[in-house]
């Protein structure tokens, strides 16, 4: 059996403010560091151990992950940090006050956005200093794998790669792998993980800070897939139509 | 031209009890953490960036690289942990008191264990849990490769197939590397770089988080050395007998 755990990152500044994030680098607050803490309160409380981490290139992600393998005694794991794992690309909407927008385009507009498989967000000039685009740690990405805004459809597209070529050999040699990330390349992987239909997944919420933990056969299909708490109880994850 | 940082964790939990720590995986303490901080703003100060990291497999060590390069905000650099840059293996004195070691056997053998070349401390049996050789991260070494109790000589030469073989490829593809390390292990990297006698370098003290630059050639030889004040000023750095 083979064993993964996903582990979303905790509330970050932006979270808090409430604007739109995507691929801008804001640190996590306080009570994001706790949510870390308590993650791996609960894996610790399960008897986890782990062999492999894997993360985005953003610091929500990264810091994320070192205080949960700093709470483990694990700092000394491999850590592979890839744009891959990266949160959805918002647009033109990054650095948006979700309130504000909705009051501008509309509810259903933003809900649609925000929410759905397929619709991505409005496209922003990579030129624009809120695309996070210029920045150093993309300089390596072709001029098509920047992307202006991103669907939920798109994220998970250019996840998978990543997972195939990186993560899956990793869990094919025995090795017990996290995955520190983001809502949306979080919801990508579990939506091909589980075949979550198209309209499914948009809706499936996976709780920041609290590990999902799947448990796959020798051919990498789900046989179980948990939330763990932090005393260490296991909930059944699943997803469902709202 | 080719450039280089080292750089020294600061006070562990152990430095400030006086007691021989080696291999053994103690924290920084909150003085360390905020002399990596300082070593950060020495950087920051100076103008400095970077490509690529590498440290040990040691708590104390990753979280001074950690902390550095949060303060730099490249936490998303990657970053490589060999167990050949760990501090010198200090055999049947790790976790003794230093203090009680010199009442014992003298201060003429504590300062030969801890001043010399090639004169190892007393070794110790792998199955003794103080050799720290039972752990996990340890896994992968051959017997012949789990120190029992290491000379600088010892340290300098299982360091070195680490520096040729990662990180010296790094630097020739233009990557400004930083090495966070031990005392130990960065004295067998400076004596490799600038051919420091055998009888002077267990006499080379590398402060605790300062960075040391290394200005290198072409052929990776060294055309400056420095150590970075938290203001950003140079101080030329020179090896030699006390």
């Amino acid at each position: 059996m083979h064993r993964l755990v996903l582990i979303r990152h905790g509330q970050s500044d932006w979270n808090r403010r409430n604007l739109f994030t995507g691929w801008t680098d804001v640190p996590l607050t306080e009570a994001g560091l706790a949510e870390s803490r308590s993650a791996a309160a609960a894996l610790k409380a399960a008897g986890f151990d782990l062999d492999v981490a894997f993360t985005s290139v953003l610091t929500r992600a990264i810091v994320t992950l070192h205080t949960v393998l700093g709470e483990l005694d694990r700092l000394w794991l491999p850590v592979h940090k890839h744009w891959r794992l990266n949160e959805r690309h918002y647009g033109a909407l990054q650095g948006l006050d979700k309130h504000r927008t909705a009051e501008r385009h509309g509810d259903a507009m933003v809900a649609l956005w925000r929410r759905s498989w397929d619709v991505p967000p409005p496209p922003i000039d990579p030129a624009d200093p809120r695309s996070a685009l210029d920045d150093r740690r993309y300089a390596g990405l072709a001029a098509s794998q920047r992307p202006r805004g991103e669907s939920l459809k798109d994220t998970m597209e250019r996840v998978l790669p990543y997972w195939t070529e990186s993560i899956v050999p990793a869990l094919r040699l025995g090795a017990r792998a996290i995955v520190a990330a983001h809502g949306n390349s979080l919801r990508g992987l579990v939506k091909h993980l589980d075949g979550v239909p198209d309209d499914v997944i948009p809706q499936v919420e996976i709780p920041t800070g609290r590990p999902l933990v799947y448990e796959l056969d020798t051919g990498l299909a789900p046989l179980r897939r948990y939330f763990l708490h932090p005393g260490g109880a296991a909930e059944p994850a699943e997803w469902r139509r709202e």
